[in-house]
């Protein structure tokens, strides 16, 4: 295959996917919106997930302008290439406003699809599932879109401005150097979109669960409620914007590092045969463009007949995608990589091996294989009816402290079988591949997150669907329907937290592998090496400080919510009288009576939604500045100490990151369906120890919300952006300590 | 200094602590046992530690001879040396008896102490901390002549068997490699005593807590509890056993190591100066004989006024102690290392160094002021009335939930400036002496263990006090005084257990080096080798599969022992208006009336508290088999398999564990602390919110038990016996992958 032609095609089928997602969010559009009063329902959870949109973007911009800036200045002082100052910065600024325009898009199509999805659940429960997955698809295809477009539309601009790179060497990989800050500036809003989310939404989660639920005993999505709409805000802030950063720089952190690692190659393919010299570098820019195509042939797929599973719907539409891809993968890497095989000299340690063509595409299988394990192994330990999650019901029986003990055991062991699968997948991508085989298995896992990402986007959508039914008082059978969607989307949202953790850590170690590699192999690995190994104790323990950052943010913001809410009942006249008649209607599990609905009738609007929206806003944009500055400066401040305490810190933070971030989403979520699982089964299961059960499975659930929610996938982040920084100032570094 | 002399005086040196135990013992048993009835209670708590260790020792003994039998097997299969096979054997029964027999005599003075400080703090405080603390200092002193009675015993006869290795050479690193036997039978005694005895007393814990105070209302050490006597044996059994052979380990550990690599420097020293060259394997047992001598000195300067400060005293006998000890082995160093500088090759990494005397010295101090340092930052995160615990206690006003993610968020932030520390000395120790001066450091951190672990064991003589007087019913005055003793023991109980876990990273790193060693350069630990990442990857998760073992192991052993107290209390028909008195009397807190007392005393006697014993001591041995196999098995399966795996494998598990153990160990004691001041600043503080602050207290400390007391401490032996296994099995390993 010709290089240009992947070159162009790349952003054609880039360009592609996004008019696909327009046409998709054009038919989410037309959908009945509902009745006027759901109508405004859903204005307000829009305009404030896009109020905290603006706000994150405001505080983002300051910090685009002010890295790009830097980045500026910095590889004008340090840096060999001097010439390239400008372009590293407009890379950046380039990759952060293509992942903070798919946020846009798919948060706007998303809270669009809300009310709809509510609406169409008024029909049945099929047009709700097709308005629902519609709408989540919109984010996946901006992700993928605008990822490859910004991406391939930049390397088009810089191969035009330095054609030498067209043929390897250091043209090559100034390039590479400079188009890597695109991935920098991903990094940068997954930061905000992951960490801010991550606080806001469980913040406004707990100020709507604690005050609402357990103090005025109404249900949390109840109009009443003034923390509802930030609640709900919350979800599509969290799990829609702050899930499709974290893939969208997983993506892009995955294509830039193999194709810097490719590029380490271009000798050996050279050698090879003539005129393939840099097709390792274009593979991975073609792998991705096929998983778009094989993403949206998959959507076809996701179709359900009356009546059906829908779950069986979205398997076939991911697995069908997932196929389809290795199919085409497979085709595709034969046409490029030599069939005689490769003699590669690997840059890191020098030694000289042969790959064959079959050995990337093993790689790639290996990825989507781990990647598909790890989150199958999530969906085990957290799922109800599974063994794990039946330990944490019968700890319950025995309090709050025993539930805890057996939740935190669940997580702590679950860490074992997806750190095997993933530490397989790194051995069987290395020996076929080298570290051009890790990255490449990276990119295999991350290939089809068109489809991935819609059906996690799809969960918060039903989600939100549910508390617009119950604010609009659709009634108990609408919401026993958006209940069922939100459930199956459970499974889906479960194997997707062990995707993004899987991937992220693939992403991390090809990005260290690239940091190396553009290190010109003057970084040490050896723990022999005492920096290596106070590295690697450094990098053990970041996460934990990480986490713990983010546990008390959220703790911190949901103190500032349920103050707000609790003055909001106290000071506003109306709501106390509504609130009592809402509880009894809710206590005794009926409709409220006509009285009732009248005292209710009266405070409706009062509660002030805009100002827990604005708190939220506000606190979590505030409080995710700490952890984040840490997460940039820790591999900057020792990088320029030591290089090779850097290298340490890479591999301590992503080993001891992975670990920690399996453990707290899969103890967080198997506190959830242990709850759900205990009030589902109810008293006629468990009797007089019900209430108590039902109590102590609630703290669990509480305790689990941050750990699930904020700061396990807080880590993936974490993990990303320190190797991500350590790649962009690499050539600083160099010129620093090696003088060049 | 005549090398001769060393190898000598260190066994005297150790004799001479045996002996000073002996004394110690003596006087301790001479002191007033007080009436019958405390006798009783005395015997019953010693009967049923003798029981644990009895049983405990008897399984031991099945495990010992089958490893004996498999060493010498083994090394007859692989080994190049085979006539050692017997040697190696002999080296692991001799290390596993000499600290079961300091296991024992500890526990046998810690019993008799028990009952004996509680007679005298009817006399007064200061008697009764006497008591206290020369019962601690027994154990203290036995482990450290023991261990290295043993340790310099076996040395001088294989050194009187091989001639040769007085020279350095092949000879020496042989009679090494079979005196390391005596580390591996430290390691599995420590794991017996360490993790079995962390599940006993929190088994026995909760199991009187749970039943006893929350369901029947009465005090936990109350005689009618059922469980209350093996409370009180959990506390000998897990503080005072269990600590000494996590120590005994440690020290012995990090002695060998230093010597084994002291090997590796022999012909630098040879060259440098005639006569000197083995100076350097002598040297860590002459600090450690040093050591001895300067904790026996700091017991002198443990005196206290009449109403002074105890902790005054205390403090006064370590930090003196340690003073001696730095300002001695100044002079050891400076006379066994030649002064003109030494020039080493390292056999890991075969690079040449200079290193001066001073530079060791530095190591040796650099080990001990991180192990102050670590522990004194263990106080502060721990401690009542300091930023973290009060975090906590604000976070306990919303409930359970809050102050679980809070104490969480507390242990986890706490990881980072210990590791800080440990990463500095790491740092200082090596850029100054190497890998040698690293394994220095950990021995100066250890070498004052003798006057260490007597405050570490006067923590649960003086808790333990308290329950004899309570069950003897000596009145509240009396115990309100051990409660004060109690107090004093918490902050050195804080201080120990940073302590034991510093000092258990840095072992696990002498004896990782020593594994290096012994496989003369032919493990790689270069994270650029995958082999070596995924070893990494896997050592990083196994702490946490080995942590959630044991949380299970203490929920099921736990489990056990409520039912059985449920049992009696509804089948032994005199408890049930027993309880009720008692309760009643507990609930106004008052000394019971005439009445209530004589149906007290109806019942005295009636709970079957050897049932309770049996039940937790057969928990504790069955359930820490599954944990200690894994720690056992994983290196054997990895190294066969990879040695490059292997090595990275030791790596991330220590990095992991340390991070995990601190986190574990610092959320444990916040939470407890946490609890105690929250009770103790009461209502009179607190108002309407005391009752639920109380409770969701009650809940942190409940799930930080297991945290603090098993899964925490158990990392410390995890980490230890997987490289302490490594490096005994190098030559096996050097044999089938090498040939040799």
């Amino acid at each position: 295959m010709n290089p240009s032609l992947i070159i162009y095609l790349v952003p054609a089928i880039a360009v592609i996917a996004l008019i696909y997602a327009l046409i998709r969010a054009g038919w989410v559009r037309r959908q009945d919106p509902g009745d006027d009063r759901m109508q405004m329902i859903g204005s307000w959870v829009a305009d404030g997930a896009m109020a905290f949109l603006a706000r994150e973007y405001r505080t983002l911009a300051i910090f685009v302008v002010a890295v790009a800036l830097l980045l500026g200045f910095s590889n004008a002082h340090f840096g060999a290439e001097q010439n390239t100052n400008g372009y590293i910065a407009l890379s950046f600024v380039l990759g952060a406003f293509c992942s903070a325009l798919a946020g846009f898009f798919g948060m706007k199509t998303a809270t669009a699809a809300n009310t709809r999805t509510a609406s169409a659940a008024r029909r049945g429960l099929n047009e709700a599932l097709q308005v629902a997955f519609v709408g989540g698809s919109v984010m996946g295809l901006c992700v993928v879109g605008l990822a490859l477009l910004g991406l391939g539309g930049l390397f088009i601009a810089y191969l035009k401005m330095y054609p030498d790179a067209m043929n390897g060497g250091d043209a090559t990989m100034l390039v590479l150097n400079i188009l890597s800050g695109f991935s920098l500036g991903a990094s940068s809003i997954a930061l905000f979109a992951r960490v801010g989310g991550g606080i806001y939404t469980k913040a406004a989660d707990v100020g709507a669960d604690l005050v609402g639920k357990v103090e005025a005993g109404i249900p949390e999505d109840h109009p009443l409620n003034p923390a509802t709409i930030a609640d709900n805000v919350g979800d599509n802030v969290g799990d829609v914007a702050g899930m499709g950063a974290d893939l969208f720089e997983s993506y892009v952190g995955a294509i830039i590092s193999s194709m810097i690692l490719g590029a380490g190659w271009y000798v050996g393919l050279e050698a090879a045969e003539a005129g393939a010299g840099m097709n390792a570098v274009f593979l991975p820019l073609a792998i991705a463009g096929i998983g778009i195509v094989a993403s949206i042939l998959g959507f076809f797929l996701v179709t359900t007949e009356e009546g059906g599973d829908p779950q069986k719907g979205l398997n076939r539409g991911t697995f069908g995608a997932a196929f389809m891809m290795v199919v085409a993968a497979v085709g595709a890497i034969y046409m490029l990589i030599p069939t005689g095989g490769v003699e590669v000299t690997d840059v890191i340690t020098g030694a000289v091996f042969t790959f064959q063509w079959y050995g990337i595409a093993i790689s790639v299988a290996a990825g989507l294989i781990a990647g598909t394990a790890v989150g199958l192994l999530t969906e085990w330990y957290t799922a109800t009816e599974r063994a794990p999650v039946e330990t944490i019901i019968q700890s319950s029986r025995t309090g709050h402290a025993t539930t805890i003990i057996q939740g935190v055991a669940v997580g702590m062991n679950s860490t074992t079988f997806p750190v095997i699968v993933i530490g397989a997948a790194i051995l069987v991508a290395y020996s076929y591949a080298g570290m051009y085989g890790i990255a490449m298995a990276a990119l295999g896992m991350l290939s089809t997150i068109g489809i991935q990402l819609a059906t996690d986007a799809y969960g918060p959508i039903a989600d939100n669907a549910g508390g617009v039914a119950e604010m609009a008082q659709l009634g108990r059978e609408v919401r026993a329907r958006t209940d069922k969607l939100d459930a199956v989307g459970n499974t889906t949202a479960a194997i997707g937290k062990g995707f993004a953790i899987g991937s992220a850590a693939l992403t991390a170690l090809s990005l260290t592998a690239a940091f190396l590699t553009k290190m010109n192999g003057r970084v040490s690995l050896d723990a022999a090496d005492p920096y290596v190994l106070v590295g690697l104790l450094l990098g053990c323990m970041l996460p934990y400080r990480f986490s713990a950052m983010a546990m008390v943010a959220v703790g911190k913001a949901a103190q500032d919510m349920i103050q707000e809410v609790r003055r909001q009942f106290r000071e506003i006249p109306e709501l106390r009288p509504a609130l009592d008649a809402a509880q009894g209607a809710e206590s005794e599990e009926r409709d409220p009576t006509e009285e009732e609905a009248a005292i209710i009738a009266a405070a409706d609007g009062k509660a002030d939604y805009s100002h827990c929206v604005a708190i939220a806003t506000a606190a979590a944009i505030q409080k995710m500045l700490a952890p984040g500055m840490m997460a940039v400066i820790a591999p900057i401040a020792v990088g320029f100490y030591n290089v090779n305490m850097l290298g340490g810190m890479l591999i301590g933070v992503t080993i001891s990151g992975v670990c920690l971030a399996i453990f707290q989403a899969n103890s967080g979520g198997a506190w959830d369906n242990a709850k759900k699982q205990v009030k589902d089964e109810g008293q006629s299961k468990w009797g007089d120890e019900f209430d108590e059960m039902h109590k102590s499975t609630v703290t669990g659930d509480t305790v689990g919300d941050p750990f699930k929610d904020t700061s396990g996938p807080s880590l993936n982040i974490l993990i990303k952006l320190i190797s991500v920084v350590a790649m962009i100032i690499a050539p600083m570094l160099s010129a620093y300590h090696f003088g060049g």
